[in-house]
């Protein structure tokens, strides 16, 4: 079960200020704009590789980005591992380590969020993709 | 200047109770135990390849992270950004771009850290070593 760091989301208000802001910083233009109904947001994607830098911006106040901006504000919402398999991530840690059942996300990423209460204020999750 | 994502921060008030429940989640042993002295903090560290995880626990409360803490509560504090030449992205930014002069981190890292106000609140950071 290799691990490394998949994406890192950041929530912001307005992709189109926050993605210029992003470019120069990175030194290049966004990769991908893409919408994900399910969760209610805009996302812009960087590609740094083996990563992927996230940003994410609500499209309506109901969802769980949605709810995170209006708690904290922009910034830092969650960090996703990379995993080769989420079902045996799923069996090593045990159902209880996990908030919620699995998810799609962009593409053809599975995601699972762990349980927040147990990592010391740290929003991880793991992500099995194709590219795992 | 290949960027990657070098480590990320998550700032807890006591690793000895943080470190178990990142070890579990990574399915690894904290790699490494350090003291900062310059910025107040004792901090573990999970090797991830191409990225670390790096926990950590301020020791003083006249210290940025400590403020953080304090602020924000625990969880994430900062995202570095790897470069092969800190030098160049100053030169390609702008001393404006950033907020104070560069610092050295653990090892030979040596950081400066991006203006956060031009961020949309992500907190962020450029870092060079000798491994960049």
């Amino acid at each position: 079960m290799t691990q490394h760091i998949h994406h890192i989301n950041f929530v912001v208000r307005d992709l189109a200020e926050a993605i210029p802001a992003w470019e120069r910083i990175l030194d290049q233009k966004v990769t991908s704009l893409d919408r994900l109904d399910e969760r209610g947001v805009n996302i812009a994607r960087f590609d740094l590789g083996q990563s992927w830098i996230v940003l994410v911006q609500p499209l309506r106040a109901d969802t769980v980005p949605a709810k995170y901006l209006e708690q904290h504000g922009e910034g830092f919402f969650l960090m996703s591992l990379g995993t080769n398999s989420l079902q045996a991530e799923i069996e090593r840690l045990g159902e209880a380590a996990f908030d919620g059942p699995a998810r799609d996300g962009l593409d053809d990423w599975r995601v699972r969020d762990v349980a927040v209460a147990r990592m010391f204020g740290a929003q991880v999750q793991f992500v099995e993709d194709s590219d795992s």
